[in-house]
């Protein structure tokens, strides 16, 4: 069972998986050198899509091999970013990733509507992973980086992806928890009534391939001690693999809290609702974080 | 200059303070437990109110001497906290604790127009404060129990509470940073807008005593690597003292992500706009959180 990024990289190991990897404007030397990990690793090849004297130099300096790469030679930027989509979206590649042009050139190349990745009247969201020493396996959470404020719908779908990405890791029925700011049923909190409404469409099977519960405050979503003193009786609570903020705020603070304030921690995002699924990884963000979000987005196609 | 718990207790044994906290049906280990050691380390005394015999055991269980407070017995539960919130409000009390009574009951002895202790007008919300180890200092924040969605106005007030309490922490210009999911101008998001409207009103002294920046994402507020890379310029970001949040669940998850998922972290939490600070304790919270509490009470008051 897998339980943390050791045992993804080693289930991908283990199956032999190897998918195609696009790396759009990939000339700096973390998406690259993540892109380099992904293929030492054996789960992915990659195109880099970009100006290629820029990616030679920046193999050059890092001392990588850039032999191992397909290099497709766009020196304009924003030309770039379109081809690599292009390639993607003629099915030219599994997994899709952001190199170091903005998220507004790259956002606005995959929801072109003739030459983009997101199918008609699909909905664009993020599913992201954490591994915590203090947690005993992953946590998949939605949404830190697209969806402001979703409304109910929205949710039913977001909650549709979660589930799928966590089944994609081996998890034949996620836990998912509807986080709110308390598991009192307060009917003015729409966290709190949708939580509830989401809880039992879980039960219904209307969100299928799940066990689902919410409201409940993160306390109660992770922490067993914290359920016993609180005397919840839930089959998610202190266990959960899959937790729905209600709100990019609480999704984003749960990452950065994560990155920031604890040790230890290792985290993966990618784009979903997409043809492919497409890392959109931040400047700041490591070359550990690319390489696991290449790896998430690998586990969810293969 | 205090970073820490540890400062905290020992500015105010430095200072001699010995302030009057009631507890409002105390008589649970945890609320006796917390108030002992304020009592113990001098700067409280502490009146229970609550069934005189359940005390008097629990007292006996936990080998405290009971003589070190002043017990009033009122064995009904709904009258006790109702008694104990009259004694704070005709100036018998200057902290004010809830004990094991449900949150509910005690709110709405606080909330009684004519023997509570809000003001006609006032706005009730919470100031909490996280010590953790990967961060050089402490941090305050709001609002995790109170305002669910608080709108513009109410942010105002609730950045003066925030700022007011740090101060009284002995940071004499407190940095306020207004939390969202991104430092984008992004117009469509509330948090946004209204974090460059409260960063702007700290400019121009409107927001008083403090130095203001927002909207900024939460590694931008506390991380002054993540500043760097992102070429942020601000008197704020990477060093903030205070963080307002845009809504009670991302303040509640960066409370119980730090409790749950960090090691080493201390806490503490009350209710601010009252004409004392409240002690709003859950059951789940060890007895450290609830004394570190009534020390930033007493910090507050002193």
């Amino acid at each position: 069972m897998i339980k943390n990024f050791e045992d993804v990289f080693e289930a991908l190991r283990a199956k032999a998986v190897r998918k195609r990897l696009v790396v759009a404007w990939g000339v700096d030397s973390h998406s690259i050198g993540a892109a380099y990990l992904a293929v030492e690793k054996g789960f992915v090849e990659a195109t880099l899509v970009g100006d290629a004297a820029k990616i030679a130099k920046v193999c050059e300096e890092e001392g990588l091999d850039a032999s191992k790469f397909t290099i497709v030679d766009n020196p304009v930027e924003i030309k770039a970013v379109a081809q690599a989509v292009q390639i993607v979206h003629v099915g030219g590649g599994d997994v899709m990733m952001k190199g170091i042009c903005s998220t507004d050139k790259f956002l606005r190349a995959i929801l072109n509507k003739e030459t983009g990745l997101l199918p008609p009247k699909g909905l664009l969201s993020h599913v992201s992973v954490v591994e915590n020493p203090n947690y005993p396996k992953l946590i998949f959470f939605s949404d830190m980086a697209v969806i402001p404020q979703p409304g109910f719908r929205q949710k039913v779908k977001m909650s549709g992806f979660l589930v799928g990405v966590a089944r994609s890791f081996g998890i034949s029925t996620p836990k998912i928890a509807f986080v709110a700011a308390s598991e009192q049923m307060l009917d003015t909190m729409p966290a709190c009534t949708e939580g509830a409404m989401l809880a039992k469409m879980c039960d219904r099977g209307q969100i299928a391939g799940c066990v689902g519960d919410g409201p409940l405050a993160l306390d109660v979503c992770i922490d067993p001690e914290s359920v016993e003193i609180k005397k919840l009786r839930s089959e998610v609570a202190g266990d959960a693999d899959c937790l729905l903020f209600p709100n990019i705020e609480s999704a984003n603070v749960f990452w950065k809290t994560n990155s920031k304030l604890c040790k230890g921690v290792r985290q993966a995002g990618m784009l979903v609702g997409t043809t492919a699924p497409c890392i959109l990884a931040s400047r700041a963000d490591s070359v550990d974080t690319k390489l696991n979000s290449i790896a998430e987005a690998v586990m969810f196609v293969s």
